[in-house]
């Protein structure tokens, strides 16, 4: 089984005209489309991507890119990685661990 | 109708003596539980809370103390707000709105 | 010898036309310059301030209003906090415990 | 002249026994006094990273295995990216267009 991570994606155009961002959103979000080896889910305050690292960082990359490719002049991008190598864990797994407690 | 804000929280204890955070994340979850003026959603990397922004702030704090009263000695917040003024936004307003440009 | 906290905070503006944002910045920086009560170090990427933790509460939420007060219709803020309550600290012991290590 | 990122970057191995992380911070720092190409600066909160976007990511990338490798099994990344690209910008430029509207 594949060493998987998981991460947080936040993509902000800074000066845009308006304050809607959603157009540059899911111009970023589309990135993550093509990609066959990874999971992601769309939140309301960024993008959840399952992994494997070295592709995270990749489409991190490749996501920061695309407001530029879109008119934008300055970017602030926030990727927040959470790695665990003592066991393999999922999206799903992380957040069953924690609503099990919470019945309990 | 009464401006919301939308904002996520991450409340991370350093320094347990194991890197299960689960009992952790499900006592800081459980401090949102008896509050009827928000909605939440738990998500793989924190939890998304909608509602008044005092609110939020006063609930962000109370989040913060309830690994300290675990057993934890050192704890990280990271209280993450998106307050959009111009027009009532919700979590599922913002998803959908993205969501809808995808398709197109 | 009171208890204190580290964080460090980023109220950013959305949708303000240009990509300038110094203006905004010095508006919620100088939020801070009346607080007897904390220390403030303005960075190139945020402001740290280290204080008693109720106050980085209240001062964040003051400093997350700034923007609006000067036109901006939607804002972002990040506050993050470091809170030990294991020994006392502050951002220069905190440093200095790093380079200490470094050194070596 | 060449184009130039800033970035923040925030390293934070969890479940480590002890709330003192400043071992791991030196190791996290010293995979960046080799590096030629970039300019850092220690915060209380983090590091600021000034250099060409890709190498920011190369060098978070393997600042985030460090701590993995003086055994912690967790660890949670923060890499926060200012990329403006109207206009060439460093650190000391971003602090002092705040420092100016201050005094004013």
């Amino acid at each position: 089984m594949k060493e998987q991570s998981i991460a947080e994606i936040h993509v902000v155009p800074l000066g845009t005209a308006t304050p809607s961002l959603s157009r540059y959103v899911a111009g970023v979000v589309n990135t993550l489309k093509q990609s066959k080896d990874i999971e992601y889910q769309l939140t309301a305050m960024g993008t959840i991507i399952q992994g494997p690292l070295d592709r995270i960082f990749e489409l991190a990359r490749k996501m920061h890119e695309v407001p530029f490719t879109m008119g934008a002049q300055r970017v602030s991008t926030t990727l927040y990685i959470d790695d665990r190598r003592d066991k393999l864990g999922s999206m799903e797994n992380k957040i069953e661990a924690v609503e099990s407690k919470l019945k309990s």
